[in-house]
């Protein structure tokens, strides 16, 4: 397949590399290859449950071999999205519902708080121990004026066979109880796209995102501005992609296909 | 106040007779006056937390006697559906997601039974011991063809100066999630007040629902043909009121107002 030479690339997890925990092949070859020829590239997943080294652990059992600093996650463009909007705060107090992944990865930056009386954020990532308690604080915060942040908007995380509630859902629920939208970070958000470019240090030009799901991979590249790759490895099909309007840059049946 | 003679009363609870722990004198002198003139009349409530008997103490402690025969709940009217929708049907496995008055209510009647692995319907109330899990098992239960049952689309529920998450953002998670929309029961849905007005075998023209509520109240009225009364002791304002396309059949300051 012709295309235009990348400088560096995004690169999606689920449905891309691995599908639970199947390896998918072809994806774990094309990272090998980039890894070969030196290409820089991140891995841009919408897991906010998982730390970066978990991740890394999880990428090595599929047979790939890769570190923490090339894992970008809605946590770490969260972190940054909050500093950047905050430079001269000393202390940030911020509430959140989620996960290992997200808990550990904010609060290990000093400025930020916990807080759960009157926060400034209300950050909101998967979380299986949700209860009606949080949701009640998350409410209560956002109705007293915090600002409502969810790390993606998932409706489903695939488990196994089953499609489990995702984070979009549950942050459906607190945009009900409030009348508030939340700010999404993950993909399609352009925040995340625009974040890990800067990690990379990269133009938009000279980048591109792949992935297997129309609206969260394609679409954050068409958000952002950015060209996109579709390999047909994971959950959209080529019937729901016949029905979009905004197809992507390049579609493959999976990433062999893709020269380097 | 001129207003035709009606037959029989239907009367909203929170907003109309009481606001919380405060009594709402006019609402109760109101109910005073309709018991002395015998006027047939049900509490139309969407609160599926309590059992009729609490609701009937609570009633008490703000100077209004009545008893269980006088109070209509959605757990009540989605009884009543369940049942008519199955008539021939010995048992019915249900999943419920709720309080005391929604659980108890239904699994009292021994053709319903809990059943978490394979329901025919799961039901969804106010649950202030929500988790992830119940919101898991009513997303893979709907999923695999269960019928979406929601008691009442209420957004939130006023406690104290605090508006808590109520039983439609928890219903719009489960939605998001399965991408299927629940059947509601309680007010504004026809199907309550139609319950409602079979348990008085009152004709739709003899009979008029009172309440605060613009959004339930006077769009159960609505939604269902029957005459409407919108006090104003409530949490519909003027201001709102204005902007309403469709409005009450009447308007009054309070239930003094109202002559029987």
């Amino acid at each position: 397949m012709e295309h235009k030479d990348y400088k560096c690339y995004l690169i999606d997890l689920d449905g891309t590399i691995y599908r639970g925990s199947d390896t998918i092949e072809s994806g774990v070859r094309f990272i090998h290859r980039l890894q070969e020829k030196n290409i820089p590239h991140l891995f841009l997943t919408n897991n906010s449950t998982r730390t970066p080294q978990m991740v890394v652990d999880k990428l090595r059992g599929h047979g790939v071999n890769t570190d923490i600093y090339h894992i970008y996650t809605p946590v770490l463009a969260t972190e940054s999205f909050l500093l950047a909007q905050n430079p001269d705060a000393a202390k940030i107090p911020v509430y959140i519902i989620g996960q290992i992944g997200l808990v550990q990865g904010l609060l290990k930056n000093e400025r930020f708080y916990y807080d759960d009386r009157n926060p400034k954020y209300v950050i909101v990532g998967m979380d299986t121990d949700l209860t009606y308690h949080k949701i009640r604080v998350a409410t209560r915060s956002i109705r007293g004026g915090a600002t409502f942040i969810g790390t993606n908007a998932d409706k489903n995380l695939p488990s196994g066979d089953e499609l489990l509630p995702g984070n979009g859902a549950l942050c459906t629920m607190i945009e009900v109880a409030t009348g508030v939208k939340p700010t999404y970070i993950g993909k399609p958000s352009s925040i995340i796209v625009s974040s890990a470019l800067k990690m990379l240090n990269a133009q938009s030009q000279d980048a591109i995102l792949v992935g297997d799901n129309y609206d969260t991979d394609i679409m954050a590249g068409i958000n952002c501005g950015i060209d996109s790759l579709l390999t047909m490895t994971g959950v959209t099909t080529k019937e729901q992609l016949d029905g979009k309007d905004k197809q992507p840059t390049y579609v493959v049946e999976n990433l062999d296909e893709w020269e380097l």
